[in-house]
């Protein structure tokens, strides 16, 4: 398998952590966002995924599977262990509603595209920018620290679903300068996962493309 | 169970779809989103739900269940039939990039709270405000109709969760005057959908609280 990433893409990390925890070795072949106006917009990316968005995961005989999270339930059906979603069905809605609140609510708020359009078309200044970041990152945060129960991790004494999201979620945050002192659980949770090697490995500063 | 939702969410008439198809019966409780500053920031709302926003399935003994797709995975757990995540892994995680391009990538960006801080932090006139929506709804279905494969449904011969979240985001795109012209796949897809009594029965104008 190949997994088309781009080393600073929280969704494309989700991804490396659950690869990284099922023991599933994969090719990383990077796609590189801001270099010559974009790689995802080439013809033969756009033909793996329409979105030009990361992750694609390419399977051997060609399928191309987009959408991390989708990409993280097939892999879930192809390694069920460790299990990345709780058996128990209530306790598996609350995972995938975590993981929901950041891939839905908050990530694709901030992420380079919206950004783009922010500058170009409502000519928002930078700064007005970060701002839009952090209110949304703070906004989705804020509603997993009253969601989550942590045992050390958002669920569980092992980690899900939701770990692997917010984990990526708390790398943006710091990027864009988003206070999280006042998130006690969601800090306790990130203690516990970067304490693990599969957490360790998927850190966008270990891949290759990183800069 | 009690649904507590808003006729002209699409988030909630996901779920409304999946219930209907599943002849799940529930109490429908209405949060009205624009009335008294909105219903969905009373302290009684935000301790069901601390994101304010619907649908939330309240469940018989008080558990709450948010994000209207971790409901309908756990609807598909409480009652399996009929399946709306296909049993073929591929398949299923095609028909999960589909709703999650819709859920993730298209509507939180165009709902109401982000139209409000476009409005009142960005200074965003109403006119760039629709075009906006407009711009992010086109994005969102133009790669759904590259990733889809009709027959008649997005990806078989009875609807499954893309289906489900792929109806209410064409509501919004008329609401919104998102031209679709250029979508068969997509209109036809719709047409069988409108066929069926559960979407009939979940549409938003024949709500309870619809205006």
């Amino acid at each position: 398998m190949i997994l088309h990433d781009y080393y600073r893409s929280s969704a494309a990390y989700r991804v490396r952590i659950a690869l990284e925890l099922k023991g599933l070795e994969v090719e990383h072949r990077p796609v590189h966002l801001l270099r010559g106006g974009g790689e995802q917009f080439t013809a033969a990316y756009l033909a793996k995924n329409p979105q030009a968005l990361v992750p694609t995961l390419e399977l051997d005989d060609g399928v191309m599977l987009t959408q991390s999270l989708a990409i993280i339930e097939y892999l879930e059906s192809l390694r069920p262990t460790p299990r990345l979603i709780p058996q128990d069905s209530i306790l598996a809605a609350k995972t995938r509603a975590v993981a929901l609140v950041i891939a839905c609510d908050t990530h694709p708020l901030t992420n380079l595209r919206v950004g783009g359009y922010l500058a170009s078309e409502l000519k928002a200044s930078p700064d007005s920018i970060e701002a839009w970041r952090r209110f949304w990152i703070l906004e989705g945060l804020q509603a997993v620290e009253k969601l989550i129960a942590p045992t050390p991790f958002c669920f569980s004494a092992e980690p899900t679903l939701a770990d692997l999201c917010l984990i990526p979620q708390l790398f943006s945050a710091r990027r864009f300068a988003a206070p999280l002192d006042h998130l006690p659980r969601i800090l306790s949770v990130e203690a516990a996962c970067l304490e693990l090697e599969a957490f360790k490995r998927a850190h966008p500063a270990r891949q290759a493309d990183a800069e």
